[in-house]
């Protein structure tokens, strides 16, 4: 058994790469409006940092305003879910695409919400071997049912949802949460967005 | 080989369902704000319906207004994709995911916008047997390989595209409305949303 | 939302390519036999075309006889299956393997003889998305899993067909055509078999 | 390691059945056309038995005939394809689809006429690790792909096979050979078609 | 129908490869140990060979006696699984994955042991079309399953296993088997391992 | 977005489980061999827990001796292959295998090994995302071939190892190890083995 050493301090040229490169994409930063500066300095005020799907969708102001319009209803409204069951359904979405960016940044979430490390991990890397209750674990076969083969969907699946105690609102929630990290799987993917480094060790217990 | 017959008119009970049912959801309509009452009209005066992905997001308006945001910006603003360009990553988007809302719809934009009513069935059927340019076919590989296998996405396919003589701005573009076409296959799946029945003999040629 | 504008006139270079081109394998058309020539002036006559599956065999007679005795025993002879339960086989099975030239063909088909035009569309998109009575579900279903999964079909997949009302003769048919297709699909993308463009206007209601 | 055992005598229920059951449906023979008795006849005559596959057919003469005709033509007429070709293309094909019965009858026919038993193993098992001429490997690769993924299926995949030395004519006859097989191994696997036991034995070298 | 014609003596440059060549790697033979000198003086005394497989490790002499001790623990020690158990469960997995090797030396064995060469047949090509008892379906069920999708493996998996008599002993064993062919198909493909081709001719009935 | 709140302490009922349940199997550890009492005492001394696994092959002493020897020599013995390129392919096959166990027990290796915590978690996330170097990643690329398409494995592929820098033993290493778990994979996932909990918080920088 190989006795691990203490982790050496990470050197320049990590395999996380550094954190001044967004994306892959050559965007100029272009001018925020004051609602987006203002809301760029919240992140910086509560978190310590400004997430970098914000930063590389501020390339276009128009763009930032949409997506974070549709990221903070979907995620902090009044919902049938709490944040947490969002914020699962978003890793094991992300699971399926296998998308680094989402993983770091929602693994994070997952580990602060619940106050329990390995349920984000097991989110990330088999939701199928976490305990969860039967609520929890049909809420997470329908997203990743509908993430992997959305052909299939039937009533029968919704059906699924009924009995285990959500509502017909709640469904639409389930599905457009994980429609929506099925979008932001794609597009972080498709630019090599890269997470801040900061999210590797939060709430790690 | 079979004559075909002139088609019979529709029974009420088609295999497609009537024009009253949008989703398998039974989610009351919310009062619309005045920018969406207004924007309901429009697309009822120029279209002569409301499309139902619309009245789908209607029973809460801060889910549609920000929904009709990012699509119209998406699918409309300025950008080195044309109209059409992007209504054929629509297309080619959801037959991966065999989704038979957006199918219906923006397979029907694409022959309207286009003038060639098969385009439309080659984007719905198999992008592959169509006569595109290079641009095009470069395009939509990115698309397609993004929706089957966004952990796949590496340097050489954003080259592919810089090659084709896409900007990083363009694959962006690229990107972003592949992604939300993966986003919407899902939550049309998700609640079995059914297309306005008018699409079907739009611009057949 | 987009204003679909009428559709203009397809140019002479539509993604579809023009009827001139049947498949991209050069073939000389052989000397066809009294039969096959009356067979062919019958399509002419009754269809006003002579489909291009047709002409692609024509390049061998006794090629072209034995397709054609095949295929006019398995569609039109006496069978527990309709014409149109048969066509939607074909289509179901087509969309499978996003066959271009089936498609389009036998898409028309199930427009025509089921006077119901979203039907076709929902053949070729996705046939879980269709209203169908509970036998032509279990038809379609046992047709699509032996396209996709020959090897896992067992006696519970064929008691399935019996519980619907299919007799085990009903279940040779729709394995036969099912097969069929499975064959012509692929002899169709194997030489980019192209249909007649008639059949895209056919039918629409 | 085991020591093999001389193989003791086959039981009466054997793991394959014995072989007075050809397929899992209730189909009673009809009466056959002379043509079709002294085809079997000739059957009986020459290889000793009449192929299961035939007997299954039986049930109704006008699709016998319709099977021995398009089977004779691909499988003996003449053609750029030599007889083993067009016999191991039919074993890729089906081991693709996992089809016993196919596997069995065409896999000794493999072994008889190529004279080397381990060839017909290696068609069953994994084409890719026989040693082949690069011509019969780009047969093999196109039947194939042909089969798994027929819509990837584009024009440089047929100039593969012309760079390999094949002419547009045989490419037709691996596209007919390797579509007759899917329709085949389907048909066989949606009956559980058995074959005859007398193959296992032959020409094992 | 093709006559079998007597198979021809295998050439020298047999598809197969000659038995000289044991693998694509050039490792060179190291000194064995005095146990594993015995050892391979006994399978050359039992057998009439040595299995290629071993001389495949034999380039060093601590992996080859890891392997040895493994592989006799898992196929010959005492167990809830017979010998041709375990043999059935090798090559239902290795039929999943293709392996040339391990199909060629473990079809023999299942055929010996058996005394039903269909058997090794039927395992090889699709053990769903076997005649077997529940047990045995329910064993090679959760063996192909483990292999195919090891992640959805959950307790009704283990619990369709109890209900078929096997005990967590044996739950244990099956999944050791199973995974043991799941590496040394990855073995044997990783370096193109051919099997002696002494295999292809034994217990063929 | 939201803040991440600090981890509370984790719940006796995390969904990961507490520490007491080895695996979902009934099995009672067996009387240790004295070399495998002072194996598990070595572990304790130096890594201050006894991992799971080592409990899990407990129940027979055999076994666990033979897993240990196989273990030991792959993963510590001298080899072209740094131990740390060693994990990173435990860890990429145990991504495409979704294996809880492995990914949680190898991830917390390479972050120690490598000194690079990122490094740890892009392995078990997407391994495409990381920086690599030419030669780690032609290694990973080979060792995720061979687990998710072992059939596809070709003296190309050998090839680009070899261009790699990688000499034949090189190869067999890989082999071995990609091989090695795919079999732990299988194993853990069959008998839901869970990691000891103090791998979580290991070597996060």
């Amino acid at each position: 058994m190989t006795k691990p050493a203490a982790a050496k301090p990470a050197s320049a040229s990590s395999a996380a790469a550094d954190d001044t490169v967004i994306t892959a994409l050559a965007l100029k930063p272009s001018r925020l409006s004051g609602t987006m500066e203002d809301y760029f300095g919240k992140c910086q005020e509560k978190l310590g940092f400004v997430p970098n799907v914000l930063k590389a969708y501020a390339f276009d102001n128009v763009k930032l305003e949409a997506f974070v319009a549709m990221y903070n209803d979907l995620m902090l409204a009044a919902s049938g879910l709490s944040k947490l069951d969002r914020e699962m359904i978003a890793v094991a979405v992300s699971s399926v695409n296998r998308c680094y960016y989402c993983l770091v940044a929602h693994g994070a979430a997952v580990r602060a919400l619940s106050g329990d490390p390995p349920l984000g991990e097991l989110m990330v890397m088999n939701y199928r071997a976490a305990r969860l209750s039967k609520r929890q674990r049909a809420m997470l076969d329908f997203a990743v049912k509908l993430t992997a083969e959305p052909w299939t969907i039937e009533e029968r699946d919704r059906d699924a949802l009924r009995r285990a105690g959500f509502t017909d609102r709640d469904i639409w929630d389930i599905a457009a949460v994980a429609g929506f990290f099925n979008m932001s799987n794609r597009v972080a993917s498709a630019t090599d967005m890269r997470p801040n480094s900061v999210y590797h060790g939060q709430a790690r217990g």
